[in-house]
């Protein structure tokens, strides 16, 4: 296992320099789920364009995520994202999968971005529910799969 | 189980009302964890001042990303913070636990900034160590505790 | 007539002083229309939950747009705002009137905010229909009424 | 008239994917007017150096406000800009044309970047003169022309 | 003399807590020179109105940093600022002074905003006059005075 | 000395239009000094990680300053940087120096970019022990050097 790229060998943060490696397609996916009881699913399944669409608020705040995630993040990179899309899906009775995909044409990956936008999502289905549910939670955000760059294609276990 | 308050009777998103609320000190804690490989957080602990801080470096973007709650996240207040404090503590062999405690003097809870100040620095735990260790996972992303306004002190189970 | 608030008596832009003024309930409403093709507007109505809720969208915008203005207008002050809610209503067969409706509890007005989030719920209403209709328009931004502070209760004639 | 391209088949809002469109250079050109009574277009241009120039203040708040385009427009990809410029002239004796100019080398165009150039330059105009003039309106805010990518240039009629 | 106070205990990074501060008028002043060649200050003197108001571009921008303080300064407490001024005044034949006063009604001092305000005044001058004049510095960036809080006025020696 | 490139011939402040210009490495480095009290350069070198890291905040805070130049500085382009990294070096007994080095692959230079990053490095600094000294001052806020693009390599005599 090597060291940390985003120190360098004084152990001092830095943004890493990306000058050199080629500009090829990226992409990446990440996951994560929002927890929550049934009668709080429940509301958001009678949601939708009637009673308040939940989903929909929160896919648009992942994909605005995504775009602020050099802002929030110290060390990444600035990017001009190709493309951002989410998915927001009831799984059981009891919960939401959200899963969110990044492209971008650059020198450096996406991973931040999908994870961030994921993230994002998932927050704001907290914000929108926790008056009725404060107990939710959010667990497994993780990576799905990245393309893309001198390490090319990674899937999750 | 009453309804979601961010949508109006047609369920259109909006903003709510806060200006009838008390003006009251309101704090809240909320906890996550990265889960990742022990050679990982053996590099982590490792670190510290002289390879690199991983830890300093996502207390410090916990506490900026708090600040940046009401950009990211839709139908929140804009709020002016007393406090924003994180905790990171190595938990285990392959965990670090993330606590993070805001509180403000104002309309409306705190809640979504301490899971955002959560949420941002177990995402940067993961940017900073994602060269090394691409399947970490953020779980049990949740609130702790809350007080303060009309609903009073609030305690997770 | 007296003189524009915004500058000194040299003429240069300052932000004015607010410090004086009382905390008062301060409401402000402003209008838009964005006016399209009939096909345009058939579309958006057609849309909703099944085929994409534009007016969903642009209300989202908006409310965001609210909390942005202090960013964006260089000489306003920023504020903890109470309440934002966009109101997006076809209205005949080729345009869509929008209102947005802010409230806070400060020492200066929210006509700014208001109108704001009605100008970028009207700019999103755009950008998502302007594949079909490049000719669309925004018409008649303007402040509807106001109430608190000093000036009291304004309407448009 | 096909589909609104930012929706995918299910009616959910999406960052469409540009990455397999051409870098080309790419330039949108907007206007807007803001409408107001006489003495308050003659007390602008008394302005200028001496006594506060509003239209100076407007121009540099629109350049500004291209720059946050993809910020408050959600679906939009974030740009790199190589140019914005914004002209803002007195026509007849009540109301000001804003004119922006918006270039990029992109893989998708900048109407919404001239578009929201203008529009903030027109909501600066408000605040500056809001003082004295709180019915003024802005009007007419369109795009004028494009031109770059696959659908080559566009005229408004 | 104490320690500092953006640490806890064990040297973790802290947003102090102000919540139990009193609210008062707070007041800060602070300077910057920006030091040119006598030909660049010619230069931005012939301008104004007439060929560019290098002075009135930077003061905007000086009144718009401010105003991003809290995004900028890890640790500094989001404000909501009563009053932001800015002065730029030719000084000798090589030099512009900058004095930025901001104001608040708070529980912290507005000293970082000054110092924010005043230092990207200086920025935007350099970015202005860089390509007649790459070898501007700016110097003398300090608090002038204070005044409000528990530890009330102060001034520079 | 030819005229200033931010305004256009009637004295218009412009975004100039740098479509035309190559894409080439570009690299600037600027400088700063904070100047303080030896007690207070004292208490920052005890530090570290033990009683709290002042350099390694003002770092973090000069590499994320760096992405928000061209948020501050009104007429800079948006540029997607590759590095940033910053030295903060005790100096002497009373000061220390930041030394800020940026990279980007564009059609502009990264001078604003490296100066931000020093200006907001030093102003964390500031902020992080003004609770022990007031007075400290930022001097020689400089350009050290810049190379790529037409105007080729240049340093600071």
């Amino acid at each position: 296992m090597s060291g940390l790229t985003h120190f360098d060998g004084e152990g001092r943060a830095v943004m890493v320099d990306v000058g050199g490696k080629d500009i090829t397609q990226r992409r990446a996916v990440a996951e994560a789920r929002v927890v929550m009881q049934p009668e709080t699913l429940a509301l958001i399944r009678s949601g939708g364009a009637k009673k308040g669409d939940v989903l929909g608020v929160a896919r648009l705040a992942g994909i605005m995520g995504a775009k602020r995630t050099a802002d929030l993040i110290p060390l990444c990179h600035p990017l001009a994202l190709d493309k951002v899309t989410l998915d927001l899906t009831p799984e059981g009775d009891a919960s939401i999968r959200i899963e969110a995909t990044v492209a971008c044409t650059g020198r450096t990956g996406v991973e931040m971005e999908a994870l961030t936008a994921a993230s994002v999502a998932a927050l704001t289905v907290y914000d929108m529910c926790k008056a009725v549910d404060r107990s939710m939670r959010i667990e497994g955000l993780r990576l799905l799969e990245k393309e893309g760059g001198r390490s090319g294609r990674w899937s999750a276990a």
